[in-house]
């Protein structure tokens, strides 16, 4: 017990178990929220429940959105047939900031952990299959460069290979502005065998 | 905007407040919390509810506690007439944890900044002096190593020392188990002005 508080000890507890947050940061954030300002508080513990309750997934897509349909699946400016498929909204929002990118997503919420025990029936992948019944010209697979991510990659270019969908996957090197001297093995090797000819 | 929806930003702006959580942290916990199990975002926003609205200040020493007094200031086995004033009831915690110190504490919620506008009347200063009318043997100032905590400090060594009671403040100098090679000039100066004599 940190503090002489049940409730506050409670908070901290439940703090604790959020991602990236630990003993001494839940520590620090329940001390925030009940020394500072009530309404901020209070702002706080609504939005999380107004948020969870409102939420709902895209019916195509599965991004997280207000609607049926997000703006992205619901404009009629997008190609829907290049489906772009992604780990999380964020990876979504990334590519969407960027601007270029005309096609459509696939939000997969998560990737293929054999470690964590996540597997692919965790991760929305059977949407994803449903939609490839339609007329579909390319799917893009833009997992993460992580294991998770590589591992993801592999399982859903077994799974849509067959199927005569084309398939790419997003290029893989040194980031633009990097450093080769700092810059891992792994991703030097990769830009080595990706290289292009000039 | 990160997600396609007006209650996830808005709770990814509300994360974000907090300290210690940037844009980023914001965005992965809102994400945490919406995509999770509903029990868990639902009993993290009811804690914070809970604490915010069950926490009381100690009468005596200003801590957050449930009751009236904390369990420090009404116990019969501590020495009333020793206080220990520190910035924080994580510091208190600190001291609580080490379980030599016998006397008890003045929480003063914060430390005196003129950078960020924290002055003398913001913190619990005026409790404290309140309490020295009473019988007092010694004031131990905790504070920390600080700017600001060094200028809280000396702010209430010009405050105290005319009323004739026994000032202390903790040592400063080089960690047990430091490395003299990594540690700053500051402290060094400090463990040097402070020598203790064998």
């Amino acid at each position: 017990m940190e503090y002489f508080s049940k409730d506050m000890d409670r908070l901290v507890q439940e703090l604790s178990r959020l991602p990236g947050i630990g003993p001494k940061s839940a520590q620090r954030l329940a001390y925030f929220l009940i020394n500072g300002e009530k309404e901020q508080a209070y702002a706080l513990a609504d939005s999380i429940k107004k948020a969870r309750d409102s939420i709902r997934y895209c019916k195509c897509c599965c991004t997280l959105t207000d609607g049926e349909l997000c703006p992205v699946c619901s404009s009629a400016e997008r190609n829907h047939k290049q489906i772009m498929v992604v780990e999380n909204p964020r990876d979504m929002s990334a590519y969407e900031r960027v601007g270029k990118y005309q096609g459509v997503y696939h939000v997969l919420h998560g990737a293929i952990s054999p470690l964590l025990g996540i597997g692919p029936e965790d991760i929305r992948l059977k949407e994803l299959m449903v939609r490839l019944q339609g007329e579909v010209e390319e799917v893009i697979i833009a997992t993460n460069s992580s294991l998770e991510g590589e591992t993801t990659a592999s399982y859903i270019t077994k799974l849509i290979k067959p199927l005569g969908v084309p398939l790419s996957r997003i290029a893989s090197g040194v980031p633009v502005g990097g450093d080769i001297e700092n810059i891992d093995e792994i991703t030097l090797l990769r830009a080595l065998d990706g290289r292009v000819s000039l």
